[in-house]
């Protein structure tokens, strides 16, 4: 029995006796079930639930016959909508005979268009329709999506003048999944690409994937981790990377390859991979030819190289220009694209997060213009806050593109709640200010402050395998927003939790409201507990879940050790990048520089990223630093547990099955934050040698057996596998 | 440097610098740690720590003499006595040459006395004197203990008028001590008997122990476990246990031991143990005399029969009475007693606690006088609450004599900071109704209400080979508060815990009040987060520590089953002891047994042990019980992080040493709080179905986990060995 039929049904039974209530429960109860408990999160927010009868009704007066392209794209708007259409209202939709007919959604194609698409409520006579046109058949399938996510918010669709263009030309999802379908900080299981299938053997994943992907604007698919194995380009796997490409290419995504830059040596038997040395050349001016042969419109390649033990130019005494644009000539004649990551640092710099900068601004306007540069939105690698990168408005004559990470590595992978939109909004709203006020992180790389030939933006994947795509069922909404913000990086993280929320659970205000409440407090939660006031890396080693601020290695990267980061000692904590510090101040623009550079003016949230602050020193609610640490790290604790008493209120507006998932992992969550509390406070307490604030709650795991079982296995795991 | 002296600096000090400040802290800091930092808690609350100074030379203007009786016991007050007043005041004593000087402390006999002790403040000429006298030698060791608590608490000493005598006229310590060493239920290490060295080698504790036991009015000690190995009244073990009697003689303490009722088999070859068999009592009547002859002062026997495994009368036909009076018959000539103990119970029974008053209130009035039932306080076993036992005052024509526990095996081990002397009185204050109003528990068996030619009370002694005497700092409260109890069952608990706290550790009321609010309230916030409303026996098997709710071992007694207890279904929770259920209630007095029969009359901390309570019963303050169960679980666990702020302030007060120990206790208890809260609560909810209110904390354990671990050894074994 579907929803409409149970409203039918409900208002029939208004002012009837309470027997017959119940039986109306019972029956609910029996012939609901299938609506009610068989959710397992893989529709994403393509679910299409049952609409309430009134509005089911008018959708259905207004839209009566679609019209759309006669090609694959256009059988898929047709298909996905007359589906979408008939699952919301129950009504099935006649074929228009031509556009624009009366009570149709008509879906036809503008090459003159300056829009990537409009939706219009159009008149014909006394009747109307709703007129999709777009400049491609792309934009159109972009089109149908949002006028079913209207749909599916319950708005109000007759007073439709939409105009949309995306902010960024490429938005791209980068996965980091190996050849054996391991995922390089993958929460979600195994890669969804099953390599030795392909190509004759196609997953109907591949379509869902490209399906979500297009629903949200998502045009690019980086296919292999940045870690590259060379393989990927070889005559072996082309193919199979050509079969994927067949399959997203109707739903407007081209697919993108990481590559591996020994990759001449490795693959073509060369003595080497110098990219000065014209056999090198020659080689991958072959393995271009190759690759378009297969895949006309392969996007291009994501180069990590010299960046923690790759391969790439600097090997050979080259530097990075060198390198990119060997690739980009090659790539041009195709329309492909270099994108070349920044993320490199060097164990012997005294400050890691000066080198992004230090390496690619004196490389400034020396890139070929189908060269891009991937910046991560920090300059360490995705805490859970950093301030932006320098890079971003410093590099203004080469084009720039933001890295973000979908996939929790830092904040609290598949078992912790997330919601990631304020994070990237932080870093695209971060005023660089390159060209005065109002340069913000989003106009330096959309190109509205610097224009290049290609902008584009790109998101570390948190897909796996999973029934429910990403592990957490509210990690789905990461990969929604990355798209909307990909597509609209003028959109806030309310808008877009509001739409995902609706779409994926439930429009009940009661539901949506508290939700939508602890989904934006949820990633300042984690910094609360993790790493408040802008300190950062107090991960245990290599999984990156649990604390070990105190963690020491001998003979390891002294970068990659907590103390390298907090700097804690007797006399206060943090990294002094002041003038008088590292000067990684001096990176970014007046009068950003001079904020950071004063302890009286530097946001708070990030003090202890730019300043050695004493234990004692006044914060500006009065506090002193110790106090206001603790409080941050108790007000975590206590944000996670009020996510659980918010969601233990929401089990009658969703499924079960989902319910009950959410409530074991904001559990977990809660318990991990007081691990995370108590490592981080007693430790640091070893240094300050102050007391806890006595209003404070007090840890409840002892320094001593975190220290000794928390080194290289977070104790979580020990928690959860008691001994017998 | 001692305390007075650095008043004394400091006192000169004040006004000046700042910098002279830090010099003094520093010196402090070098000279003061011996004092503030060498403490290890082995010194119980006779301590004697340096008075203030204008205190000191007040009581050192008072006391410059001392008068004592030329005996053992009179060396042990003159030694005590003047080593303590050394230690306070700084002062040392002149003997006196005849009793009543001026200015001395006149410890004098006098056998005609009614009271116990008095000591009083005398005037002689134009000065004064302080007078001890004593019915006997042990009266002027109370008196002398009493006259240094008033010092330890910096009392006034120029007015007293103080009259003492004893509630209950043996007040007994029962040590569960085995042969080998250990100690059933004990948590402060080894037993205190060095079996194997005795007689030949005495440890210097054997008399430590009896001085503290003195100097709280104990006067009997039960040497060996009431599960009871013959062998410590066999030839060989008699003359080890005369030693100790010999030790503990000067301090007014007599030994007493627990027998095995088949010691004429064992030890004397018989084939027979039965009481009424001629042989048997010849045996018996033999081997007290064998005893008495070592022991002139031997106390007598106690006896666990036929309960739990143990051997008795019954394995013969035989009642108690043919037993206890056997013996009682024997011990007569010395003056020795019988405490026979009514802990009986069937698996086979419908309801455990009915089993004591069924099987002993028939038998009232058929024991010889020299025989005393010892009843424990509840029906159950030790719980965190139980109601009174029955039998007290249904039982008129026997002596009946309460037994406490005082070490904590239901009540958080030496783990947790339980006071139990709010529980103790608790019980003693409880109104039988058996005469009417006011017939307490205290009047029923200290002779007030029903005069029988012996009285007395137990306790299950706490002490071990531990350096602090008690495992946890604060279960030295519980030796404390039972001894001060027995001799005084009027006192509060409040009292005592002042008495303690300022001996014990700071006479500071910025230090006394908070901590004795804490000790106040401990034994109240076990209940709530172990089994509040009069739920019991939530424990984990055997160790009684952890909870196990759900603990079902097949083929084991099902009257050591948790479910026994709590009888929780979808309907409600609680064990129905109405008249229409087991009728335990009719075992007590009217209106007592019709206010436990009532569902609304009877205490709402005893309602699921007398009532099966559906969920959704309105409790006093509106809420339903399952709510109120949910509430109080947490408000249990709020109370133990509570404990913790409120300690963590107190660290300036005392030493380092004990205030890091208490401190890493509490934080176990809290975390154990929350495991129990968690256990309990999630358990209770698969029959309630109902959720936990939203307002509340969610639990940090899943259910799943914790019954997987925690069946045969609680989880928090895990949580504090923590796999690699």
């Amino acid at each position: 029995m579907d929803y409409t039929k149970i409203e039918l049904f409900k208002s029939k039974l208004e002012n009837k006796s309470k027997m017959r209530k119940i039986i109306f429960l019972a029956i609910v109860l029996c012939y609901g079930t299938s609506n009610l408990w068989g959710e397992n999160g893989s529709r994403l927010w393509l679910r299409y639930e049952p609409l309430p009868d009134s509005l089911a009704k008018s959708y259905a007066d207004k839209i009566q016959k679609i019209y759309f392209p006669d090609s694959e794209t256009g059988r898929i708007i047709d298909s996905e909508f007359r589906e979408a259409f008939r699952a919301m209202t129950n009504k099935e939709l006649y074929l228009a005979k031509k556009g624009g007919e009366a009570k149709s959604v008509c879906f036809v194609v503008d090459t003159k268009m300056k829009e990537n698409y409009q939706i219009q409520n159009k008149t014909l006579a006394k009747d109307s329709y709703i007129s999709v046109t777009a400049v491609d058949e792309t934009g159109l399938l972009y089109g149908m999506f949002h006028l079913l996510r209207l749909m599916q918010m319950h708005e109000n669709i007759s007073h439709l003048d939409i105009h949309e263009k995306p902010s960024y030309e490429r938005r791209i999802l980068n996965h980091w999944d190996n050849r054996d379908g391991t995922i390089e900080r993958g929460y979600a299981g195994s890669s969804l690409w099953e390599w030795g299938d392909l190509p004759n053997v196609l997953s109907l994943r591949y379509k869902d994937y490209a399906r979500a992907n297009a629903s949200i604007g998502i045009n690019g698919t980086v296919l292999n981790n940045v870690n590259a194995e060379a393989i990927f380009i070889s005559s072996e796997y082309l193919p199979k990377v050509a079969a994927l490409a067949n399959v997203f290419r109707p739903y407007g995504i081209k697919v993108y390859l990481s590559i591996n830059c020994s990759s001449p040596a490795l693959l073509g038997g060369l003595d080497t991979s110098d990219p000065e040395d014209a056999r090198v050349r020659k080689w991958w001016d072959d393995k271009i030819k190759e690759i378009y042969d297969l895949i006309p419109d392969f996007g291009g390649f994501l180069v990590k190289a010299n960046s923690e033990g790759t391969p790439g130019p600097q090997d050979y005494g080259r530097t990075p220009v060198s390198g990119a644009n060997m690739l980009g000539e090659a790539l041009k004649p195709y329309g492909g694209i270099v994108m070349w990551r920044a993320f490199v640092y060097d164990p012997a710099s005294s400050d890691r997060v000066k080198e992004a900068y230090e390496g690619f601004k004196p490389l400034d306007g020396l890139f070929l213009d189908n060269v891009i540069i991937q910046v991560k939105n920090g300059p360490i690698d995705f805490q859970p806050r950093e301030p932006f990168t320098p890079l971003f408005g410093a590099m203004q004559k080469t084009a720039v593109m933001p890295e973000f990470q979908i996939t929790q590595e830092y904040l609290g992978q598949e078992k912790q709640l997330a919601y990631l939109a304020p994070l990237y909004q932080e870093c695209l709203q971060a005023d660089t200010y390159a060209k005065g006020q109002g340069s913000t992180v989003a106009k330096c790389t959309d190109g509205t402050l610097f224009p290049h030939s290609i902008t584009a933006i790109a998101g570390v994947a948190n897909t796996g395998n999973d029934t429910n795509w990403t592990g957490h069922h509210f990690a789905q909404a990461n990969w929604y927003c990355f798209g909307r913000l990909a597509w609209n990086n003028r959109l806030t993280p309310e808008q877009i939790a509001d739409e995902w929320l609706k779409m994926t659970f439930s429009n009940d205000p009661a539901f949506v409201e508290p939700v939508k409440e602890m989904m934006m407090e949820s990633r300042e939660a984690i910094v609360n507990y993790m790493m408040p006031l802008g300190l950062a890396h107090l991960f245990a080693w290599e999984h990156h879940y649990g604390p070990a601020p105190w963690l020491n290695i001998p003979d390891t990267r002294p970068d990659w050790m907590p103390s390298y980061y907090h700097k804690a000692d007797s006399q206060g904590i943090g990294f002094d990048r002041t003038k008088e510090g590292s000067n990684a101040v001096s990176q970014y623009s007046s009068p950003v520089s001079d904020i950071y550079n004063d302890i009286n003016a530097c946001p708070e949230n990030l003090l202890l990223w730019f300043h050695h602050v004493p234990w004692n020193h006044r914060m500006s609610n009065g506090k002193t630093l110790w106090d206001e640490l603790c409080y941050k790290y108790q007000s975590g604790v206590d944000a996670a547990r009020n996510f659980q008493k918010i969601w233990d209120q929401e089990g009658s507006f969703i499924d079960k099955e989902r319910f009950k998932e959410v409530q074991s992992n904001l559990k977990t969550q809660t318990r991990d934050a007081i691990l995370w509390r108590d490592a981080c406070v007693l430790y640091f307490q070893t240094f300050s040698s102050l007391p806890i604030p006595s209003e404070l709650e007090r840890s409840l795991f002892d320094l001593d057996i975190m220290q000794k079982n928390g080194a290289n296995e977070a104790l979580y795991y020990g928690m959860q596998q008691q001994p017998k």
